[in-house]
């Protein structure tokens, strides 16, 4: 008997907030529901050079010593951008890490759960589009200059650099910045303050991420269900299912 | 360095479900989304008795072989009855359990995991209400008789022997039953198909689970955080946070 498989979904506020209603996170958890255990592991405003120092701490050795590898998720997001985009001179300036360092950071990142767990699908997001109008009416924190912390313009360096690491480790990537403005409503329908997600920006998440998952070989068909589903129990005979 | 806490929701399809949009399984995921692992493990269909037959293979032990003591949840919610309260003569008659044993069921369950963990908050929710008319509207099998296979008095009948157990046993409970027949609009604002919950039922179900955790001492409040909230990182020298 093995434990049930996990999912970690590792990254800033739209991996944190993926559990509220109609959240993409919440989504593959309910898809999952009787095969696989997704973790939630998002923190709010934290960027690369953060995440760097809390890896460790957010991902711990298992206790049985084995290096980790009995408890190797199938999979892993990881969801950071959005916050190492912000403008080093605006209002959220104390957030911004350089462009290069982000694509070290990444590395880093990505490195550390290769040599930690060889198997895992280690999946990369870029951050979303930003709707800078959207930004000023929406502020996080005082913003006296008037000016919108994040630009779009900035956000797709980001979102470019984090397709490079991708490609360069040779693992899976969304392009969500582009993927989400092939909408041409994309201010509206996808994000609900111009940087986080509305319903339909989860749901379009959601998808992206299952379709990725699909590409890896981790369709819900090819888990193992644990426990006989109510359609295979015998009703003549239920508990003969469960010998 | 420990692990994050978790909360385990074993149940029915009313917890299988619980991850779907609206759900009170997502909105306990999201509220502890930074403290506690919700984990799911529901099953469609099931009654106490096949419950008590998966127990071992839903809650393995450990393979520190500490007897799982390393990994007792802070709490576990215990959601069975609907299926157990079939009746025993209709056309779902295959997942009903007689009342005296349900209640025998029920307790093994409980003990089960109080000998396993002692220190977790097992809580026990009663089944909901049934809407005999709306299970006909909704029939999930063929229904040549045209009777609802559940009625609202048995599932009462099971909803007063749960609370008996969580009495018997000194632990909590959640009489959701009752709870939900307070309201004049019950059918219609709680029920989506006369047994499974809308988004209404959905946050009723999840208040209870709040509020009976806090009377147990578990609120969020309580809870340890346990990397730096964006609220708590100096913008003047952010990586003080992180030493």
């Amino acid at each position: 008997m093995t434990t049930r498989p996990k999912i970690y979904l590792f990254g800033d506020s739209i991996t944190e907030d993926s559990f509220s209603v109609g959240g993409w996170g919440a989504s593959l958890a309910n898809h999952f529901s009787r095969t696989v255990d997704v973790v939630l592991r998002g923190y709010s405003g934290y960027n690369t050079r953060w995440a760097l120092k809390v890896l460790e701490r957010v991902f711990p050795v298992s206790l049985g010593g084995d290096g980790g590898n009995e408890t190797a998720p199938v999979a892993l997001t990881v969801f950071f951008g959005a916050n190492d985009a912000c403008l080093p001179d605006r209002c959220s300036g104390f957030q911004h890490v350089p462009l290069h360092e982000y694509k070290e950071n990444l590395r880093s990142i990505v490195s550390f759960f290769k040599k930690r767990w060889p198997t895992t699908h280690v999946l990369l997001i870029t951050p979303p589009p930003i709707d800078e109008e959207a930004r000023l009416r929406y502020p996080y924190v005082e913003n006296p200059e008037g000016l919108p912390e994040r630009t779009n313009e900035a956000a797709g360096e980001y979102a470019r650099a984090c397709i490079a690491v991708a490609t360069e480790c040779q693992i899976p990537f969304i392009d969500l910045w582009t993927k989400m403005q092939q909408s041409p409503d994309w201010k509206q329908d996808y994000l609900s303050d111009g940087l986080h997600l509305t319903n339909e920006g989860n749901q379009l998440v959601y998808e992206e991420v299952i379709g990725k998952l699909i590409d890896e070989g981790l369709s819900l068909e090819s888990m193992t269900v644990d426990l006989p589903l109510i359609a295979d129990i015998d009703p003549n005979d239920p508990l003969k299912a469960f010998l």
